[in-house]
């Protein structure tokens, strides 16, 4: 493999590729249209204050105009990148099959010489073994460290947490390493927060393996693990280096997983993209029998909303609740459940039909939309109802543990008005809420 | 106590005053001179997106031109402000006698109506009631939940930071409350982590009660716990709105604490501040003696340099590693004595003679330096090696996994030059650095 040897030349090839914007901000074509990728060779190698090949560098190091770029694979293929913007913490979404097969795609984010892979027993023997490939090969100065974590929600706690952190600091990791998590979003939320916490924050690559992580939970630098009392209430805002989403690994996801993600899927057309919302209601079978270029569209377009919403606000004050649709009664049945019985995107699917039932109440939204939410998600095999043990009272009592309440007024992202339209509110008549708690409970 | 009724006049007297700056950005200026504060009422009530009366608002809200500014205390007295200069992020130190007993200063930078007072079984005696009034007086509408935490260096974990987020979730404090930490760089340390992680990140309010915390642990950001295998390795950066130091609390700290914050003082000398070294060399019996105003004069100088330090460079990348000057020997001293059996500043005492010492081998500064350093520790009654446990093995086994190692390098914070000058680097002689090590080490 050709690599470019002097600093100076890896530089010259970054600059002159800065000047050409190869990841469009925007990429609202063809899923199919293929973007050239750079080799690592156009990569450069000053570690943080770079992240990639488009960023500009505060201090830009002079170069020789003559360097020219050094490529060796001139057709790497990415079929899709979405831009996360976030001025100096922007970074990229890779999307597309085979990227796991594409070293120079990782490698280019990783700073430093060692990396710490985090990831559970399910996964590890799936994809360990390839993504420790991508980083090391051709590059033989790069050590890489695994931490496997045990596989489920209920371990996405302080006490797995801190298993990341004894193997970062028994294998003596410094500040210049990077963290990869490699799995779904229970190993994207853990180990980006360890991530953000070890040594005050090191770098951080996402691998994300499930489609709820690849189209929700590796877009937006929430991370986190759960309290005994409720989910994600302790974590941070970290965005990693880049999130590589190959599509490939969801062939061995199994059939619920992946329509658990399909609920957030469906999330973003019912709050702010209706044309996405039809295509999905057209695209559902083809979806669920797994065809390669239908998830790679969903996929997509699932992460330029998010990735937009974010951008616009990436704390969370306002804009980015609007992601939560659902999310308040879905919490509660995760909680009521019991970590780990109910899949995050069932709870969702459940929350969001509540949600939308409360909207309907309100005088909010068009019938016609409640039933086709409800027809899409059980369409996708999901369910439309919390779990018979929800109770009026569980719900009360859990929402009141929510982070949207801000001093004890439950605000709640409810739709209205045309398809893909919701608001987020505390002001709505509080007994929709409760006629719609008796409707979907027993008691 | 007169309060501005609507949100727009309080508004507006927020943006009468924005006009006139009250805290000077660097108060050179005596530590007799004194600064007026604002009343409550001239306080922004929005939340979040204004943390004081110096901030501007991103979207300022249209206030009438004649809702003139209610002032109640237009004679309150803070004797210091130190600005620490972070952007939006920035942030005022306030420094001086009875502060504790000025409800308003507090008050101002409370957001939401519940506060969490973060504290220990030796404070909370003392300064628990103080500060609960404090932050009440006047304002019936905030509660104020405390956590007693287990006082001890060897209670920086883990299993202690959980107390905080359990309490904190028992309680149902939402994203709208404040932390407040009341206690030593210990206590600051860890209420600032949880607070960083809370949620995601809630504001945050110090109150150092240990020269330490007043002079070094509470500027800057740096929050954490300790991992079994070294200190501080988990954490996170994040800025409190306000640090306020009522110099009268150290009334009651022990002799020895006050000794080991002095070391901290010392250092900001030895690295930056010759002429304030200078006036420590006079003044160390008076500091000794607690003296008021040479207590007082010793933190702002001190906050002042640390908080150039941290503007210039908050996030660590060079120049603030300075600030770890003896540090990197002073935790080796730290973790092979056993936590808490040798204090922070104690162990940085020793730490800064090793490294001024070895600066003397490489012929970087004068021996005359050297004797001064070791002089001004000894007239406050610091240690000057480390404990007889202290092998060489010892030191370079515990110096492998400090923070300060970037790729094997182990960088260091060495004087060179005159008085008050200073290199990080890991470009010198190791013989030097092994030569300090069996000077300094029985074996
Ligand atoms: N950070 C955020 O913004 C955000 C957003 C949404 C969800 N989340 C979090 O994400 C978590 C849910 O994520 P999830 O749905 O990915 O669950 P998960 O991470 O538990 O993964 C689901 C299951 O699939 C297995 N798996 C993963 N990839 C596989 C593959 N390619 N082949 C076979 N098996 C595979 C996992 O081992 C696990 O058993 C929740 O903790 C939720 O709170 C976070
Ligand atoms: N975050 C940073 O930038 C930074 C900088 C320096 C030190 N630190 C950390 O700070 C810690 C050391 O802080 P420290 O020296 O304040 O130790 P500490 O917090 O343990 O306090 C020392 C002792 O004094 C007691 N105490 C505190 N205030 C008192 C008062 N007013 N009267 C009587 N007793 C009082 C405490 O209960 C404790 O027993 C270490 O953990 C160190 O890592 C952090
Ligand atoms: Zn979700
Ligand atoms: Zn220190």
């Amino acid at each position: 493999m050709a690599i470019a040897s002097s600093p100076s030349s890896l530089h010259s090839s970054l600059h002159s590729h800065s000047k050409t914007s190869i990841t469009p901000r925007h990429s609202f074509s063809s899923s199919q249209g293929f973007v050239k990728i750079l080799s690592r060779s156009d990569f450069c190698a000053v570690g943080r204050v770079c992240a990639g090949p488009l960023r500009f560098h505060a201090n830009p190091i002079k170069v020789s105009a003559s360097a020219a770029p050094v490529m060796d694979k001139p057709d790497s293929r990415v079929s899709t990148v979405v831009d996360v913007d976030l001025g100096t913490r922007s970074y990229p979404i890779y999307i597309g099959p085979g990227l796991l097969d594409e070293p120079d795609l990782l490698q280019r984010h990783v700073h430093g010489k060692r990396v710490l892979v985090v990831t559970n027993t399910t996964i590890s023997p799936l994809y360990l073994d390839k993504v420790t490939k991508a980083l090391t090969h051709g590059n033989e100065s790069i050590s890489v460290e695994s931490v496997i974590l045990p596989d489920g929600e209920q371990y996405k706690n302080m006490e797995t947490l801190m298993k990341v952190f004894d193997k970062a600091i028994e294998t003596r990791l410094d500040r210049r390493c990077t963290f990869v998590a490699l799995g779904g979003g229970v190993i994207g939320d853990m180990c980006g927060f360890a991530a953000a916490a070890f040594l005050r924050g090191v770098n951080f690559i996402q691998i994300p393996t499930t489609l709820m992580a690849m189209v929700d939970s590796s877009v937006g630098g929430k991370t986190g693990i759960n309290h005994p009392l409720g989910k994600n209430l302790i974590g941070a805002f970290y965005q990693p280096q880049c999130v590589l989403v190959d599509t490939d690994t969801l062939n061995t996801l199994p059939d619920r997983e992946l329509a658990s993600g399909i609920a957030e899927v469906v999330k973003y057309g019912l709050i702010r993209d209706a044309a996405f919302f039809e295509w999905l209601e057209k695209n559902m079978p083809a979806l669920l029998a797994r065809d390669p270029s239908a998830l790679s569209y969903a996929i997509k377009r699932s992460c330029e909303n998010k990735a937009e919403v974010v951008s616009l606000d990436e704390k969370e004050s306002g804009l980015r609740a609007t992601l939560n649709l659902g999310h308040t009664f879905g919490h509660a049945i995760e909680t009521g459940a019991g970590y780990g019985q109910w899949l995050h995107g069932e709870a969702v699917a459940a929350g969001m039909v509540m949600a939308v039932d409360m909207s309907c109440r309100l005088g909010w939204i068009d019938e016609t939309i409640r039933k086709r939410t409800l027809d899409i998600l059980q369409q996708a095999n999901l369910p439309i109802t919390p779990p018979n043990m929800m109770t009026v009272d569980k719900f009360k009592n859990t929402i009141a543990v929510d982070k949207k309440v801000a001093d004890g007024l439950l605000r709640l992202i409810l739709l209205k008005g045309p398809l893909g339209n919701c608001v987020f509110t505390g002001d709505y008549d509080r007994n929709a809420l409760d006629e719609t708690l008796r409707a979907f409970c027993k008691s």
